[in-house]
């Protein structure tokens, strides 16, 4: 039997988003188990003091047709998000509120589709609005039980976490103690899964 | 019939070990050509403002394990350099030496090969010139020709225009206009060489 590997992510990194759906279609084929594990991807480079690729023009544009091949090569559907950078900090307040009401897996799935297939600016609350409501989630309520300091201090407190455990980026696929760094380390994180 | 790939090396990075040993392995089997281009990774990452991945300790960290893992996997012999980062300016400076004298894949195959397999301390000047002897080098007159500022300038001229093409690390595969950064690129690289 397999164990559960964690999966760190922030819908920020289109490279998770590449992973998240490699793992949706791994999950129907196979025994696989995953964890989700939210993170402020910002927050956790500011603690390494790492600057993202986003913030080095070469870097950044690499990755955009970088991301491109790679969904080519795994036949996913894919579009840079034109608004890339977006902030994310909302958005993985939201996965946590998602998860006490028992819809993290779909609230995740629309997120990135918003994001990475739609191509979405979610820097635009009213845009934010009409993803949500597609959940059935209300945007008020929603609203307010984001601006909870709970809320606030619990994303906080999983990035701290993540920190302490050895991990500084996204995708990070955790098991055995180990990190595994990067979409394409997720081979390597479901080996040792099987050990 | 394939078209030649540029190969941006720099003897410090371990991943760029790994790819050279993956093209010899190519090269050996199949009619991919490659093109030897020595750049400067520190000055690149200066030029870039970029952190190399060895000053961000749990990147340092991870790097070392992640290397092991990719050496299993392809069967490469491997030993993470305990010396890890060797100052390799002069070592890349004696590249450009050895490449005027025509013995430019005799040492780079030797070099690497002290590093990364034998694990050498290549910081240490006595332990540089028993290599260079290996390689039927004199190491008095070799020093004597890296001190020479025109090898000096011919290494950041390369730097630069490595710069300019928009390559930020190493390795990077550089083929029809189309930077393909790292080791787990080569295939993608292999591919647009046919193209």
């Amino acid at each position: 039997m397999s164990k559960t590997i964690d999966f760190y992510f922030d819908f920020v990194s289109p490279y998770t988003f590449i992973s998240f759906q490699q793992i949706k279609t791994i999950k129907f084929k196979q025994d696989f188990k995953f964890k989700l594990k939210p993170i402020l991807l910002g927050g956790l480079h500011n603690l390494h003091k790492i600057t993202a690729p986003a913030f080095v023009p070469a870097k950044a544009r690499f990755m955009i047709r970088d991301c491109k091949m790679i969904c080519e090569k795994y036949k996913i559907s894919f579009k840079f998000n034109s608004y890339f950078p977006i902030k994310t900090v909302d958005l993985m307040r939201g996965f946590l509120i998602a998860e006490e009401d028992g819809i993290a897996n779909e609230y995740i799935d629309k997120i990135f589709e918003a994001l990475w297939i739609s191509g979405l600016n979610l820097n635009d609350q009213t845009i934010i609005d009409k993803v949500l409501k597609n959940l059935d989630i209300n945007p008020k309520t929603f609203a307010l039980r984001l601006s909870n300091q709970n809320v606030k201090d619990e994303l906080k407190k999983r990035t701290q976490e993540a920190f302490d455990k050895g991990i500084f980026g996204a995708p990070t696929f955790y098991i055995n103690n180990k990190v595994f760094w990067g979409q394409d380390r997720l081979e390597y994180a479901l080996a040792e899964s099987l050990k």
